[in-house]
C-alpha cells in the first residue's frame, strides 16, 4: 500500500497532535500517532487518554490500513525533511518513506483500543471567535489549583452558561476569578469543568478562526479548521463559589494597576525568597504602603503609592504571587480592591465598564507574621 | 556613609559580574558582590575563585568601605526598579538603598580572603578585535574535552602564539579543531591553556570593540571597556597535537556543506535515539552514502548526495553528533574531507583560501557495527 504526501503539510499536523502525546506513559503505544489510512484520506491521531486529538489529511491510497508509528521520532524526522514529496510505502509492520534524496525505515505496530475516540453526540455546541474564547482562558487559567490538595474540580476551569452570559470561573481556595463573555449568544443552560491541562493544550490551538465548542454529558469536543480535540470533562459539581464572594465590602481602595504591579514585583523579590511570601498593604485615605520582608537575609522593603481610599485604615496580608497574579490579570490602569476587614476576602474589579466583559477576581488575606 | 547610583548604570554592571557568581558554592561568601567604596569610586567584584570579575563606577562617597552583599539578590532587586537614582546609606553592616518611592535593607557581610584579586604583573599583552576574539572561542570551543576523561589540559583552549599566527585549538581526543588568526600582529612566542568556562564566560562578555589580553605565568586578564577578567590558565603541558594530524591523506573527498550538514542532522535522528550514535560513509567516485540505524526501534535511514572523490571505494563510520559539530562549523560552501583508510583519522578542510583565517578539522573515526 501506498500514498504521497507534503512534508510540510504533515509536519504542520504532527506539531498540533504531538501536543496530547506524553512524554512517559505506563501505557507505551499512547507514544504512538495512530494512523487510519482509507483510500481518499489518511486520518491521524494522538491521545493521553484525557485528551484525543485527531487531523484529517486528503490523500489517494491504493489500499486502507491502521497502525501506530512511534510519535515524537516521526515528527523528528518529518519536520528534518524540509520541503519535500514523501512517497509512504507500507508492507506488513514496516512503513518506507521515500523523498528524492532518501529512504527512512520505520516499524508500525498494531492499532490499540486506547487511541479509540470516546463516542459523542453532538447535543449542543457554541461558536467562538478563537481570540475571544482564548481570553476568556487566559483570564482564568492562572487560578486553577495545581491539585496538590482541594478537589478534583477546582483543578478545572467552571464554564457556566445562561442568559447573563458566559461565565468561566478558576479557584483554588486562595483566589478566585470569575470572567463574563457578555456578547457571546447560546441558549444552552449548563455548566461544564474542562480540566485545566485540556485548557493548555487548546489555548495552543487557538488562532483567531472560528472554534466550535460541543458538550456532550461526559465530554467536551473543539473543532478547530484543521483539527478536533475532545476531552474528558471532570464530572464532580462545582463548589458553590457565588457564597464566597463577599457583597457589602464598603471600604474601597482605588490604585493605579502598573504602579503597585511594579512595586509588587519588588515585594517578590524579598517574600519569595524567604518563606513568608507575604506582603503588608497599610492602607490609609491617600496613602498605600507595601512591605516585604526576608527575615533570613536580615532584609527588607518598604514602599508608597498613592491611592484614594474611603474607609478606615486598614493593614492587610496578601500572598505576594497571588496579588502578582491578580494584578497582572486586571485590563485596566486603575482597579479597586474592596475590603472588608483584615480577615476577609478582597475582591478586585476593574474601574472602567465594558461591554463585552465582566471581570471579578477574589484573594483571601493571610496573617500577618507580626 | 552614602552615594549615590544610577539603578541603570549599576545594573548594567552587575549583570556582567553575576557570570563569576556560583550558584551554589561550598563557601557562601562567593555568593556575593564584593563592594569596595572609596571616596571617588565603586569597584565591584564578583568571583569562582576561578575566575575573577571586576567593574568601578565613579561615585561621591563621604567615606570608604569594603563589604560583600547578596549577589542573585541584590541584582534582582536593582533590575526591578526601573530607571531612577539609587541613595545607599551604609551604617555597620545594615545597607538601606532610598529611591524616590522606596526603602530597601539589605545585610552585608564583612570582606573575605576569598574575593582577592590575584596578583598580576602585565609582562605581555594583545590587543583583539572583539569580534575577531569572539570568532576564535566560537570555532574552537566546542571541541573542548568536557572533562569526563581525559588530561586536565584539553579541558581548555590551547592559545599558541608565534610569528606565523595565533593558534586557537581544542580537542577531546575524539576530534580536533586548529583555528589560525592570521592578521593579528604580536611579538608573543609562547602558549597558554585557557580553562572552557573562562571562554564561556569572555564570549558573553565580549562585544565589537577592542580588547586586551595580558598573560602571566599563572594567570589571563581580559580587559573590555567596562570590566576585567582574571582567570587562572591550566598548568599543564598541552598534547603534541601536530603529531596527531596525518600529513598524508591522499585520498579527497569533496561535498557540498549545506547538503551533507542537513543529511547528518537527520542520521542524527536515528543514531542517537539508539546507543551506537554512528553514521555510516560509503564513498564512490561521484556519490556519497551516508546511513545509520536504530536497531532498537527497527528503523534505519539512506541517503545519497553528490560528491567528488578521488580515491578508491570506502566505507568509514563516524560519530553523527561529531560530524554535526564539525560540519556546522565549516565557512564554506564546500570541504573536503582529506581520507587514508576507515581506521584513520579525517582531515576536514575548508576549500576557498582567505587572508585572515585558517581551518582544519580532524575526526577520528569509529568501527562500524556491521
Amino acid at each position: 500500500m501506498e500514498f504521497k504526501l507534503n512534508s510540510r503539510e504533515l509536519e504542520k499536523v504532527l506539531s498540533k497532535l504531538i501536543l496530547a502525546i506524553p512524554q512517559r506513559s505506563p501505557i507505551p503505544t499512547l507514544e504512538n500517532f495512530l494512523f487510519e489510512v482509507s483510500e481518499e484520506q489518511l486520518t491521524i491521531s494522538a491521545t493521553d487518554m484525557q485528551i484525543y486529538l485527531t487531523a484529517s489529511i486528503p490523500v489517494s491510497s491504493d489500499g486502507s490500513k491502521e497502525m501506530l508509528i512511534p510519535g515524537k521520532f516521526l515528527y523528528d524526522i518529518i519536520r528534518s525533511l524540509g520541503d519535500t514529496q514523501i512517497l509512504f510505502k507500507v508492507e506488513n509492520d514496516k512503513v518506507k518513506l521515500k523523498t528524492d534524496n532518501g529512504v527512512y525505515n520505520l516499524s508500525s505496530l498494531e492499532n490499540d483500543d486506547y487511541h479509540k475516540l470516546p463516542s459523542f453526540d453532538k447535543e449542543r455546541a457554541i461558536t467562538f471567535q478563537g481570540n475571544v474564547l482564548k481570553k476568556c482562558f487566559d483570564q482564568t487559567l492562572f487560578a486553577v489549583s495545581k491539585g496538590e490538595m482541594g478537589r478534583a474540580a477546582m483543578t478545572g476551569i467552571l464554564m457556566e452558561f445562561n442568559k447573563d452570559g458566559l461565565n468561566f470561573v478558576a479557584t483554588d481556595g486562595h483566589r478566585l476569578v470569575k470572567y463574563t463573555s457578555l456578547n457571546q449568544v447560546t441558549d444552552i443552560n449548563d455548566q461544564f469543568i474542562v480540566p485545566d491541562k485540556t485548557i493548555s493544550i487548546v489555548s495552543k490551538l487557538i488562532t483567531d478562526s472560528q472554534v466550535t465548542v460541543n458538550f456532550s454529558k461526559t465530554n467536551i469536543l473543539f473543532e478547530f479548521n484543521d483539527i478536533k480535540l475532545v476531552s474528558r470533562l471532570i464530572g464532580e459539581k462545582y463548589p458553590a463559589y457565588n457564597s464566597v464572594i463577599p457583597l457589602e465590602n464598603e471600604n474601597k481602595l482605588k490604585v493605579n494597576v502598573k504602579e503597585l504591579l511594579s512595586a509588587v514585583k519588588r515585594m517578590l523579590i524579598f517574600s519569595s525568597s524567604s518563606t513568608s511570601n507575604q506582603v503588608k498593604f497599610a492602607i490609609q485615605k491617600d496613602l498605600l504602603e507595601i512591605s516585604s520582608e526576608d527575615i533570613d537575609k536580615g532584609a527588607n522593603a518598604v514602599e508608597s503609592l498613592q491611592c484614594e481610599y474611603d474607609g478606615d485604615p486598614m493593614v492587610i496580608g496578601f500572598n505576594t504571587s497571588y496579588v502578582n497574579d491578580v494584578l497582572s490579570h486586571v485590563n485596566d490602569k486603575e482597579c479597586i480592591f474592596k475590603l472588608h476587614s483584615p480577615t476577609k476576602a478582597a475582591v478586585i474589579e476593574q474601574i472602567e465598564k465594558k461591554e463585552d466583559e465582566k471581570l471579578l477576581m477574589l484573594l483571601m488575606p493571610v496573617r500577618l507574621n507580626n
